[in-house]
């Protein structure tokens, strides 16, 4: 028997530590039947925006009643909100410290803070509310809890707005938020916001059109595609495009054709 | 309430990458109380004989009805067919670029094309056949979907038989298909194929008769042994093989009085 | 629907080996709607306290009913007991090397040998006895075998009793067992029995009181405080505690103030 709302999505920079099971644990004692999916725990430690990507592309890929469970906390302990946004088709809650905006603003109903004694755990550890706040509130909204329920409302939610490509006057301007473990520059663009024509250059190299696969340049030669989460991508066929280029986080990223 | 058929099995070289959750989505929208399985993502990038090592090593421990997704996949995005392999007792869903042969001939029953618009997802990325075709094939196969619905009967699939054991005048001869984390090299020669008084030689190194467990050989010393999924492993106590021997993927191994 | 029991909870020093996943195909053979947990296999290769350490801090955090499975097995092949330890509100399967011991001795309210054939594979490998005896013992026991099936009273438990912290005259003296990955040095000592006023010295250098959170010290200097697992840890804000103080696991820890 499935539970009334879920799979509950779980996106931490926990690493293979042993405390993913215990969040695990917390849930299956208030939603045994909870389906629990890990979308990522690799998230560089204390990288809110590597966080928010990931979720960002995942995002469409997971049914109607998802409950995402953002955990990038390097706040924790201190006075940062913990939260709860109401976007309707899913939930996710998280710390307000930037990373529930992987939801874009219109898809917002309702933020409510998480502040109930009943739908938290008793003991809160002072160093990891994934386990003791985030985790059982999402158990409770797996078993069909009332968001409303958690808390009062809260005004809103931190936004990110540098991580939003700008326009200029032929294009958008954006910038590399992940390397991935191929050394692969995930950019912020969305690959649907370019023309057939759109050419890519990232900090003053110029990288050419857009490429359908990895096959479609030479060995060595970077190209750019729009890779599987719908975000442009810059690449080195067989090696490493940060390598490569010398390029990491933050290289500025624009696309000529794009809007 | 499990689905009719499962659980879904996952073998990829996706590593520690979101891609998986993004794959497991995928199969929470359409199966929802499917039970999903990871038996590895840690193959070697691209390393197709390594998933089918691991594949054809776990094939055993797997119930009646189980739905294999094997996606190590380096053709993707080029003319390599998406194959759906009808075993009677499991399915097995991958790219045919012999990854798949991970299923003795005479266990096939049937082969399907994946080509069916409404068993896959509408938007296709180029570069992730796993979560767009893949992934929704063998949630739809969990429903209980019928094989043949997927596309037309497909002709053959691709066979490695260079990793088939051949036989000897004395015994058989076969090679070196992995090397796991503690440096243990692993061929593709069964245990159960060796007689009582088989020895092994790996390259031109004697290693003698195979023993019953790592702790029947000197600390140090090189042993023979059959492995946990049943093939004969080379290994030395508390050390590492490859390291020791100086050894890797693809050296041959022979076993003598073995048929 | 769920089983009986559950769920099951895997701890265990496989890294990221398909093992696992082999494991999994097992329980799920016998126990297809059982709710496997992975509580970590990140374990050091053959560290038992390491195993035993993270089961003891999660043990709070599983609901009534959960099947531990601890395969940290260093004597697997040997003569080294299997064991069931049934501690009423949940059950423990693994060897007897030590590390079932977890479980505090008043919990426990039986122990099972595991010999029958009946609820184990027919066909065991010599080095592979997580799957083999324990997974499928684990799977029976969570579609409600009585753990009495499973074989005759075995006497004991092997115990760890150095890794628990004695009593000095001023307070306890325990010792560092796991180094976490960001170099915290967590110990045996549970918070709990420290005062408000405790200190704490590790080998010779004093760290101070203990502390809520990892920012409540300057940048680069150590600290003390409550782990979320409830123990006490050593750690350097944005730092190695390992590294800066050159300690690792043995390091002797005492606390002033605590009993």
């Amino acid at each position: 028997m499935s539970t009334p709302r879920g799979p509950i999505v779980l996106a931490t920079d926990f690493g293979d530590s042993p405390y993913v099971g215990q969040i695990k644990g917390v849930i299956a004692s208030i939603a045994p039947d909870a389906h629990v999916i890990d979308l990522t725990h690799q998230v560089a430690p204390q990288d809110i925006v590597e966080g928010l990507w990931h979720l960002k592309g995942a995002l469409a890929y997971f049914p109607r009643g998802t409950i995402f469970v953002a955990v990038v906390d390097p706040g924790v302990g201190t006075a940062r909100r913990a939260l709860c946004v109401d976007a309707g088709d899913f939930l996710a809650v998280g710390p307000d410290n930037g990373i529930l905006s992987f939801i874009a603003p219109e898809k917002r109903r309702a933020v409510h803070l998480i502040e109930a004694e009943e739908y938290t755990l008793r003991k809160k550890s002072a160093v990891f509310h994934g386990r003791d706040i985030f985790a059982p509130a999402a158990a409770h909204l797996a078993n069909g809890l009332d968001p409303a329920k958690l808390g009062p409302a809260g005004e809103g939610v931190i936004e990110l707005p540098w991580i939003v490509p700008r326009a200029t006057k032929d294009g958008l301007e954006g910038a590399v938020l992940v390397v991935d473990r191929f050394g692969n520059l995930l950019t912020n663009i969305e690959g649907h916001r370019a023309a057939a024509d759109a050419t890519v250059t990232i900090e003053k190299t110029p990288i050419g059109s857009l490429r359908t696969t990895y096959s479609d340049a030479e060995v060595g030669r970077p190209l750019a595609l729009i890779g599987s989460s719908g975000f442009i991508e810059i690449a080195i066929r067989n090696g490493s495009a940060a390598k490569g280029l010398g390029l990491g986080k933050g290289a500025r990223v624009s696309v000529k054709g794009a809007r």
